[in-house]
């Protein structure tokens, strides 16, 4: 096919709507790209430049000039493999089981923040992330790039966050909510099977969330700054639940 | 003074080599601003919007139409406040004493990521941010913003790190480097003041570092991702000193 049809079809993808009415989604550049063809889920086409297409051995790749790519991709530069995959059937928000931890997050309207947490969550183990309605789409591409390849192992739930948790919580799950006003983690005994719940970015945890079940938690400060970035408080909070399921080393 | 004129000498400000020649740098967004105002980094000038120099009562404004405010910052989008604001003078490699804890980043590229471990830094109380020759600037305006305020707190020296922890280690600091081959972190006992090391985005530790002072230690992996990103790595790090450094609530 013709490097135009092409790029028209991949940079259909850019947009959400597209990605949503095709099931499809854009994982770029050689890393990502590598590892999406060791995972489970299905890619449907790669795009690469003849020298990454060499490189990586990828026999079937549509090979197009360097600046097709550039086009194709929606990376700033250096843009040389594009794969099309299609996306996982989309997760629900099953309470978690045994010692199992879901990661949710209260609303998230930064691509980047959503794939980072991802990534945080499939380092600590937890077994899902949920997000409350009106979230980030996680198959936004900055989203799968910031990820880096954890999009394709993690559920990423999106639905009614309150109603999920009140759920988990008739089921026995343990609701901690992060937020600045709540006990110390450090003095607060965390069970599982835990769902972690994470305010936004701007707002905080919402109405709902904030008066349902649970209990709040929070990192203590020691210094000036007046609050962490969502992922920065996620990765915090992860480690505290991590060294408390065990001793590892 | 004319928008012209002051259009020209802000975005002069964008450029490095401007900012290093005046000493000078960006704060960009109403609440950030508010912050620098209330900080203790002297303001050169601000300019504003009309409404954001009322809202903000920004009385010495140089007040702009909404279309030179968005030329003159950064932001994307939605720019109506941008200061200049002096620089503080340039912190040193001392090593740190007490209780003192000082986050070394063995190379850092992007900005927003520097921003983000000032902002951690800040948030558990760490008393500098070192960074190896080569890093990004602190005041890149992409840092400042990301930093949330906190760079108008944080000492951020740049310099010769392998020297620095040589120099730390012989006045008795204890040097720890983060690294994925390192001992578990929570088996590790941790020393007061200490230094610890967060390698690059892409190469991790550099040669001089990793063969030089100090212990290495791992945050424990208990799923899929091959690692963390290193804002995410230095939180969860700094959220186990903090634990050991006294109970809090």
């Amino acid at each position: 096919m013709s490097d135009q049809a092409d790029l028209k079809r991949v940079r259909a993808l850019h947009q959400r709507k597209h990605r949503d009415a095709e099931g499809l989604f854009l994982v770029q550049g050689r890393k990502l790209v590598a590892e999406l063809l060791r995972s489970p889920v299905a890619t449907v086409e790669v795009h690469a430049t003849a020298e990454a297409a060499r490189d990586m051995r990828l026999n079937d790749a549509h090979v197009h000039p360097a600046h097709v790519l550039e086009r194709m991709g929606t990376l700033e530069t250096g843009n040389e493999v594009v794969a099309v995959a299609r996306r996982p059937l989309a997760a629900d928000m099953m309470p978690p089981k045994g010692n199992g931890l879901v990661i949710a997050l209260d609303g998230v309207n930064d691509p980047g923040n959503l794939g980072t947490v991802v990534r945080i969550a499939d380092w600590f183990g937890a077994t899902a992330v949920w997000c409350a309605e009106g979230s980030v789409e996680a198959f936004n591409p900055k989203c799968v790039q910031a990820s880096m390849g954890s999009i394709f192992r993690m559920p990423v739930a999106h639905g009614d966050l309150a109603g999920a948790l009140a759920r988990a919580d008739r089921e026995g799950v343990a609701v901690y909510k992060a937020d600045m006003g709540g006990q110390s983690v450090f003095t607060t005994a965390l069970q599982r099977p835990a769902v972690l719940v994470m305010g936004s970015e701007s707002h905080g945890l919402s109405e709902g969330v904030r008066r349902g079940v649970g209990i709040t938690i929070a990192i203590p400060a020691f210094g000036g700054a007046e609050s962490l970035n969502v992922a920065a408080a996620a990765a915090a909070l992860c480690m505290e639940f991590a060294r408390r399921s065990g001793p590892q080393d």
